[in-house]
């Protein structure tokens, strides 16, 4: 009697074991629903206390694609411009201004009042969990995506969030419709022995 | 012709949008076999070079509940103690001397070497994101989980990592199958325009 169900292998492939980061995408358009429709599929993952300090921009035009383009390595650059869209995953330190209405049963905003560093820590681990639920449901939705961390976070955080100064970059990716001529072969995953312990 | 199909309503619920995190647990077990299959499905998230930062450490044990019930909040030990299983979510920073054979084609050990920040960085963000992928990965196999930071990270490393100083606990949840009378209402989650702009 689990109120949770077992995905099929099909839906098990496609948001993980098949899925694959791609460098390059197919000649297809994605549309500001579809975005959005990321966005309204992500929001349910869990961040500690509901603080969902992420801050998104998603990147569509050319010129948009062009300004986070000159932010990013030289490979990720010629990526970006390439592809039908990419999203900046930002974090806001300043998150706990939100909490009164995002958590609204305890004073939580108080937990991080005047904790510069504490904020940062949970801004950095929830923003992320928000960046993977991000890839997971952009996967979900039939989308692929390119994360990446080669770029320069101090000119996208002036680039894009300069009326934010709270907010900064945590990664970039590449969003699109994956084509799979663009793929090199699969890294190594190693089973469970390696990287796990049972205690 | 997109390589990724769209998973059905029933499984985006199941990852997305009416999973929850719960408190506590039905009377059900979870089994080693079980645990082992969320790492055979989480690993196949992406991470930066890949990485893999994580180290994981699975509690099903009566005595490594009581020891990680020990290092948690008073509330959040109560929640150990009587779930079927817990797991650390901890992170390498000394990650990239795996990476000769995690990512082959180019000396990406040498980005990291001499670099603790650098490392301290690319191992909180990328242990976060395989967290996320755990607690979506489990959801995906039928599981529920409840992720918690109210806990005390030095000493959790103390306990649990001893034998491996570059290891530190990033976060912890519980996992069983989730018991729907323990739910409270759930959380807002706003809508596009609160937290996303489009560029």
């Amino acid at each position: 009697m689990t109120t949770t169900p077992r995905l099929d292998d099909a839906a098990l492939d496609a948001i993980f074991r098949t899925a694959r980061t791609y460098n390059h995408y197919l000649d297809r358009p994605v549309s500001d629903d579809d975005l959005k429709a990321v966005w309204e599929l992500m929001k349910w993952g869990p961040t500690s206390a509901n603080q969902l300090p992420a801050r998104l921009v998603w990147v569509r035009t050319p010129e948009g694609k062009e300004k986070l383009a000159t932010c990013a390595s030289d490979t990720n650059a010629d990526k970006i411009r390439a592809a039908p869209a990419a999203v900046i995953v930002g974090m806001d330190t300043e998150f706990h201004d939100q909490l009164p209405w995002l958590f609204p049963h305890a004073d939580a905003k108080s937990w991080f009042t005047g904790n510069a560093e504490l904020r940062q820590a949970s801004a950095f681990r929830n923003s992320s969990l928000q960046g993977a639920y991000l890839i997971v449901a952009a996967r979900a939705l039939g989308l692929d995506v390119g994360p990446m961390s080669g770029f320069d976070a101090g000119s996208v955080d002036k680039v894009f969030f300069a009326d934010t100064p709270a907010v900064h970059a945590n990664f970039i990716a590449t969003i699109g419709h994956g084509d799979p001529a663009s793929l090199h072969d699969r890294l190594p995953r190693p089973g469970f022995e390696t990287f796990n312990t049972l205690a």
